[in-house]
């Protein structure tokens, strides 16, 4: 921990503060780096993900706590998409003057994300600075990690989850509408670690997590494998009230779009983790296009914002 | 690596323009999290650290080639105050639109930082924001970690390198002199990875490396220990041209404040790595001062700038 220019005193008493409200879950913080014990035989999964303000997250539409949240919880996305278990996380924080009373709920929600995934947080970074950002490193662990550039022609394609949610509470909020259930789903989203895991012990050959959207991470998946990819858009399971082109253009969804070899039981995936597990395509060899939606009207390379526009 | 800000396709060209610079120095970069090895029976040792534009470097006494350079150098410090051994580095880099041009040249300060320690650099993030920011995860193992709190009364205490040349060149820029021969040891500092494994081999009890200044360091190491440190003054080894009270408040050293139990041999030390190793004092029991520096008129409390003021 530590180093940085929030001044004499000042810097220390908010990274006791901060450790104050983490308690238990925060684990052997004080030294120059942080040590940890990767299982014996696994190999180490470490990711690193940055949310700066008004880039990554709005401040009217989210509360601090939930900022801190999904800060931590899209990097923790990324140890899923290799079906890696958490080990820890470390975050490295920077602050404007005028925002150092939002630490305390920042760093409740960061708390939050690492006791939902059961991992402490073992280091990280307070700093000033003009923009207040938060960058998060994951570590995680894993005997075989799954690769994107793992998927072969005859592979089925999957999604966990619902998709679309995010996309309508970014829509609504935008618009000056009262977002109603997406809201949730948008300000509290779920890192697929176990579900990750599962589906690794059934099989899966390839996975990403849906940060982009389904359509622009399909075709990262497809790029990395050297295969084109198929998915039917009737077939995409929606969430309430959003439309098959909003769920694929939807982005942080931090769903897991999966690549398995043979049959997979999504009954038994559905009622172990409650959410469905759904087919929605299949793997084939490269053609002319990455990634080809059947059955919508829409065109193939629609995606999330940042990168389609 | 990615994820981010910076517009449609500038984003993964700005990545691929580092990948080309960088080489054979980045490994296994492109999926959402990277796979290292921690070393059969070894700990896996872990620290982040953010440098903040004007607020620890500045633009106008650096090239982006050295501010790029210094943010993963001041990292890796923490591996050495270790005693690790350096797997692999994270670097996560926000910059405003107008800054863009600078990247290549902060890729090239990077990577020279990677190639200098010998570990690969395997994952990232780019962001856009409003402030030039490099946050820089290290990854390194180690059989068994120097930790900051083994010192003990009766254990000898060592700084490796010479003090001072920091505060000289910050001095010198600040007023505008040439700053002439300290410059370069400010601007290409060096972490001290294989200078902290032979003192971990020949018996380090503790250490630290000094980023806050000497007098501060000692502080958080006599604090984690749980005793009080005495050094005296006279056998601080100043570069030229500093005297003791500077090289007492010198911060970003990167030089190594070690205890050790027993007696060292510090010609060999010298003739190996090339710079001295030399005695300053000794580990005391806890007293009312958790340091005390004898031998010069100073308060003892003088640390670094942000530390001291």
């Amino acid at each position: 921990v530590a180093s940085g220019a929030l001044g004499p005193g000042a810097e220390f008493d908010a990274i006791r503060g901060m450790l104050d409200r983490w308690g238990p879950r925060a684990k052997g913080i004080g030294d120059d780096a942080a040590i940890l014990d990767v299982p014996r035989g696994d190999r180490l999964v470490v990711s690193v993900d940055t949310a700066v303000d008004r880039r990554h997250f709005r401040r009217e539409w989210l509360s601090a706590r939930e900022i801190g949240y999904r800060a931590v919880t899209a990097a923790l996305s990324d140890l899923a998409a290799m079906a890696a278990r958490p080990l820890g996380i470390l975050t490295a924080i920077t602050v404007p003057l005028g925002l150092r009373d939002v630490l305390s709920d920042l760093a409740d929600g960061i708390g939050d994300a690492a006791g939902a995934c059961g991992a402490p947080i073992v280091g990280g970074n307070l700093s000033g600075g003009d923009e207040l950002s938060i960058t998060t490193t994951v570590l995680g662990s894993c005997y075989a990690p799954i690769e994107r550039r793992g998927a072969r022609p005859g592979d089925r394609l999957y999604v966990t989850g619902r998709l679309g949610a995010p996309a309508l509470a970014i829509a609504r909020l935008t618009s000056g509408v009262e977002p109603g259930a997406v809201r949730n789903r948008f300000a509290r989203p779920t890192s697929r670690i176990g579900e990750a895991i599962w589906l690794a012990d059934a099989g899966a050959s390839a996975a990403i997590d849906i940060s982009d959207g389904l359509a622009a991470d399909a075709r990262h998946l497809a790029s990395a494998s050297g295969v084109s990819i198929v998915i039917d858009a009737r077939d995409i399971p929606c969430f309430d009230g959003a439309d098959a082109a909003t769920a694929i253009a939807s982005g942080e969804e931090y769903e897991l779009l999966v690549a398995l070899r043979g049959a997979v039981d999504a009954d038994t995936f559905a009622a172990r983790f409650g959410i469905p597990l759904t087919l929605i395509g299949s793997v084939e060899p490269r053609g002319s296009e990455l990634v080809e939606i059947r059955g919508a009207d829409m065109p193939p390379g629609a995606g999330y914002d940042h990168f389609s526009s």
